[in-house]
């Protein structure tokens, strides 16, 4: 067992308090008055969260039980969760009319609960809105929210992430305090990797070596780390650690999605092992001040694909063939990727407060590729950067 | 930034050779005959991971682009997904035709595609399954599924989580050798709490702490670690860590659900500082008898309901008042609750190699609550246990 002690941990963020979660629900109200929606139901982790203030590890990792938060556009919002999710919530949420059921239980997870919280909603519109649209993961079984839509017949099923998805592009100061938190955290522990990495390490050790660094950093989780590596390059940049040594001679990229208090960061850094090889050096030089052409375009009132053409731009007048790239970088917050998605034909408008990766990459050499990847938010004058600038050279580890 | 770097690890277990997969193509064929099912349509991390051996952190945390997996019951599986998965594909999966594009792309994330390979599919009973049933959490928008229903109209929509359900539930020697050796990582951990806890840590800091500690040990993802905490007793057990500082006569609990290459333990511990109060103590050793009978009574043929009787029988021998209990233990696999569940009326038979939670717990006191949780594979005979069985008595920690 090897010591797993911290030295020192940052004081925690405070909680939301009720004005945030006043503000999300009247802009939500407005937004569903424009949708024409009566009411939304949530089920999924982030936009649950977002409106209710609820906090849990355990509803999200276990499909068993789901849980429903109703917000009506006029009266009440209504929870209906399992019972044994009610001490949780009262501690969490500001939401008040909370509906229990015992879960499990399978012939009615409190289908007939939100059934009736649903057939409440003062209706102008007829339609209630679910989570059906792009990028969307519904946090029930689809079966049951079939059933509910014949047991609401007149009711319209509807989708609300048109809703959602606005509501949560803006990020307030207390969502941008927990990112910025968590883009601290990791940048710490990627300055640290040269202590971190025992040359001889396999790719699987290493991460969880740094994910370890995260926690003991102040990470609340660390859901995504990725790593590419090999000889002069790599060749993958989202692949789960595999057993590959790392040795002199290697660059090596690792990227993570980490939280803090539920909001990610999503960065990645580059190392050499030994020495920079030359094709990396100059390829990592034109993402650079790709990099810094992007954070330069994230201005209120350019779109998601204008901060995409500056980065191709420098990477093509560098000589980069683009091929078939999906886009430099995306939206952040409670998910690790959030709308949009800076590529072209995005033209979602920037706005401030709206938080984004910048992140350009690159093909060359035989197969290789690299990946650079700061994370910044949206003002009414310049970006900030919520990450410490990436070093614009390679950093050397020594072997 | 603290020291991070583990002593030892133990080397990692092999990866699923190519029998196991064929056995299940071959499990899941019979069974989809008998639902009457021309082919599934899998997106969900357990159900994709667990068919096609891929391997990914990327797709499970990004909602942006979906995957999927299309099995005929007649013919070759299909996998459709995002271009830049590709690489990540060929190196873990044994599925061959693979079929891309440039995702993002929201106006078409892959439908057409994902129709033409369902439309080849040799049809005998006219019917596709989907992830619509009970504890499933669809991989890809709902709003794309009825897109997709209305193109392929004819070739009717079902649910395949009855099939996924039954394949699932008897795990591989391989299968709980991952679990087990999770189990053993989260055993040392837990042993060494009296090292990990300082008094005056708050929960959120030694959750951080505990899981450094895991991924120190050996895991490769700690999703759930839920405390409990209060003087003389707990009184809530699912709840996330809390600012709370732990403090000399307290009882508290720590409950885990961490990954090993995919697989989950899921079990806690319970640990007093400085004494252990006499109603803890008293009710720990009936859940601690519970669990006793619990685990003799996970024998093939008997139900899930029959190792609910056996633990509540001992519990309400002793005075406890069962209430409104939802289970005592549940399935457990490559998602930390995955189905029978032990409680009254799941009628789910055992067979050798399901792998179940025996978790009985027992509210007393002014709203107090204790929990005790174990894991164990059935097997022919007696039930073999992958934790290492708690102390009878609740460790103390010198405060």
């Amino acid at each position: 067992m090897a010591k797993a002690k911290p030295t020192k941990r940052m004081g925690e963020l405070p909680p939301f308090n009720r004005a945030e979660f006043e503000g999300r629900l009247e802009r939500a109200r407005g937004l569903m008055s424009k949708a024409r929606l009566d009411a939304m139901l949530l089920t999924s982790e982030a936009n649950l969260e977002y409106m209710s203030g609820f906090s849990t590890q355990f509803a999200w990792n276990t499909p068993t039980r789901p849980w429903y938060l109703v917000i009506p556009r006029i009266g009440r919002a209504v929870a209906v969760i399992p019972e044994t999710g009610l001490t949780n919530w009262i501690a969490t949420s500001w939401v008040e009319d909370v509906r229990t059921w015992p879960s499990p239980r399978p012939e009615n997870e409190g289908l007939d609960l939100l059934a009736d919280a649903l057939m409440d909603v003062r209706r102008r519109f007829g339609r209630f809105g679910a989570e059906l649209g792009a990028e969307s993961r519904l946090g029930m079984p689809v079966g049951d929210l079939l059933r509910l839509k014949r047991t609401l017949a007149g009711f319209q099923l509807a989708d609300c992430m048109g809703v959602m998805r606005s509501l949560r592009l803006i990020k307030s100061a207390a969502e941008i305090a927990r990112i910025r938190r968590m883009c601290g955290i990791a940048g710490d522990v990627f300055d640290a990797m040269p202590k971190l990495l025992t040359v001889g390490d396999t790719e699987r050790d290493l991460v969880r070596t740094f994910q370890a660094a995260m926690m003991l950093g102040g990470a609340d989780k660390t859901p995504y780390t990725s790593i590419g590596s090999g000889p002069g390059g790599y060749d993958s940049i989202i692949m789960g650690p595999t057993t590959r040594r790392i040795r002199k001679g290697d660059v090596f990229l690792i990227d993570t999605g980490s939280r803090y208090d539920s909001y990610f960061c999503d960065f990645d850094r580059n190392y050499a092992v030994g020495h920079v090889p030359d094709a990396a050096k100059r390829v990592h030089e034109l993402l650079w001040l790709a990099t810094e052409a992007g954070i330069d375009a994230a201005r209120p009132g350019n779109t998601a694909a204008d901060v995409f053409a500056a980065q191709a731009k420098v990477l093509v007048d560098g000589g980069i063939d683009l091929g078939n790239v999906g886009r430099f970088g995306h939206g952040l917050g409670r998910v690790m990727t959030e709308p949009p998605s800076n590529k072209p034909g995005d033209l979602t408008v920037l706005r401030p407060g709206t938080v984004l990766t910048i992140e350009p990459s690159a093909m060359y050499g035989r197969g290789k590729i690299l990946v650079h990847e700061e994370n910044l938010v949206v003002t009414e004058d310049k970006p900030i950067l919520l990450t410490r600038r990436a070093p614009r050279e390679i950093p050397v580890i020594r072997a």
